[in-house]
């Protein structure tokens, strides 16, 4: 039987170690192809480039995994692999492991959930995996049996039609199991810092931090997260709102002015 | 009575006719601030900008409208507008007209979206506009009557918890009415043209057609697009999945090896 494809990307770069330590610990299980950002993408979401030429540069890999950086976003990464770089269509796209948290609203900005919405929408199951740690040299080997696990059931069993992972694993600790869930509602708070220029001129950098709007629930990532626990959100990539509300925005535009 | 405080944004830039367009539909229903990126931002979906600096511009408004500009992405716009901006918690934010199709699964890309999203995550009804054409010649005047029923409709009766709108318009057509839907699956085909640089070397640029995967579905935006009519599809910013998707998955990987 032909060895199963996956295809990994990330938004940290091709030189992340999160990168090269997903590939490590999964590349027993198929044909490992790994296409990169040629620079740090975070924060990138679903964007697209549609008014620059991009370019594919391959690097040295390893045993039984091929390399290659595109000098774009996560989705011009998986889209262009699609076209030109994997030579059949994937069995598994795997984007991380993330330096950083992509828990409750953050999978919206996310250009490694942007990676894994990209391969949802072209029909492959897709699984993103992130840790709550910013660092370089983040230590990634609590993770290693759930990502085992995870990455082997979708590889025998796919996920249902439309849906993708978002697997975050919390940092420093020993982790307590995995539980799956759904986001968090969440927001940013005190999220600019003003500063003032050398010609008296102000300007803005993004900081703060996440607020948890569903504190105390356990049907939620953020919960558990805050508990030790490894969480798993099925995610959506087109973003629909449920039938119901469906039925409920059609109601009211009908009985509008 | 305070007047109800409107921010619009969009992603074809602060010069865009499209905007001021949609500023000169609704000036009438409220106080009118507008925040726009300084350069177009098409295709960059939620991308936030958290290694830069940020600048605001104030440029000439309107009678009973203030013009802002931001150097970023439609995000950045609605973050920076509700941290430093406006004077209190808008009642509605409102993105476009964009200069292009936002339906079928160019959701997830659209900077448009972006900023609707943003919006939404903040707990403010919130609604993205779009013309099915990209010249920025193109003619806005069929959209009038829709967008300003659906405009005050929601400003009077806010919108379903988690809840923003993704309306599109046909282009060159008398519009046959409006139909609330879902976004339709799609996919892009042909996506890149191939081109080789005067040493040689390879090198891609992003093109290629939305294909419908749900020809002939009424329950879809694609549908009712081709048939002339104009679409609302209520979209959920999180991109959780449905509950039973949820469960589904949480056996699956209890189950699992």
């Amino acid at each position: 039987m032909e060895k199963k494809l996956i295809l990994i990307s990330n938004d940290d770069s091709v030189n992340a170690p999160g990168l090269h330590f997903l590939v490590d610990t999964i590349k027993d299980m198929g044909e490992i192809w790994v296409v990169a950002p040629d620079e740090p993408k975070s924060g990138q979401s679903s964007s697209l480039t549609f008014n620059a030429a991009l370019r594919i540069t391959e690097h040295e890999g390893y045993e039984n995994a091929r390399l290659f950086s595109v000098s774009g976003t996560p989705v011009d990464c998986v889209k262009l692999a699609m076209h030109n770089i994997v030579p059949r269509k994937p069995d598994l796209v795997l984007a991380g492991i993330n330096h950083g948290s992509n828990s409750g609203n953050s999978v919206i900005y996310s250009g490694t959930m942007g990676a894994v919405f990209e391969g949802c929408m072209d029909g492959i199951p897709s699984v993103g995996y992130s840790l709550l740690h910013h660092s370089m040299q983040a230590d990634f080997s609590e993770c290693v049996p759930y990502i085992r696990k995870i990455t082997a059931t979708v590889l025998e069993q796919g996920l249902p039609e439309g849906v993708c992972l978002n697997v975050n694993f919390p940092a420093k600790v020993k982790i307590q199991g995995l539980k799956t869930v759904r986001a968090a509602r969440s927001h940013w708070t005190e999220e600019y810092k003003q500063y003032t220029d050398p010609h008296g001129k102000p300007f803005y950098w993004l900081t703060g931090r996440q607020v948890n709007e569903e504190e105390g629930n356990e049907e939620t990532d953020l919960y558990w997260l805050d508990r030790n626990y490894a969480t798993c959100v099925p995610c959506q990539a087109l973003q629909n709102a449920s039938a119901s509300d469906i039925a409920a925005v059609a109601r009211m535009l009908e009985s509008g002015k």
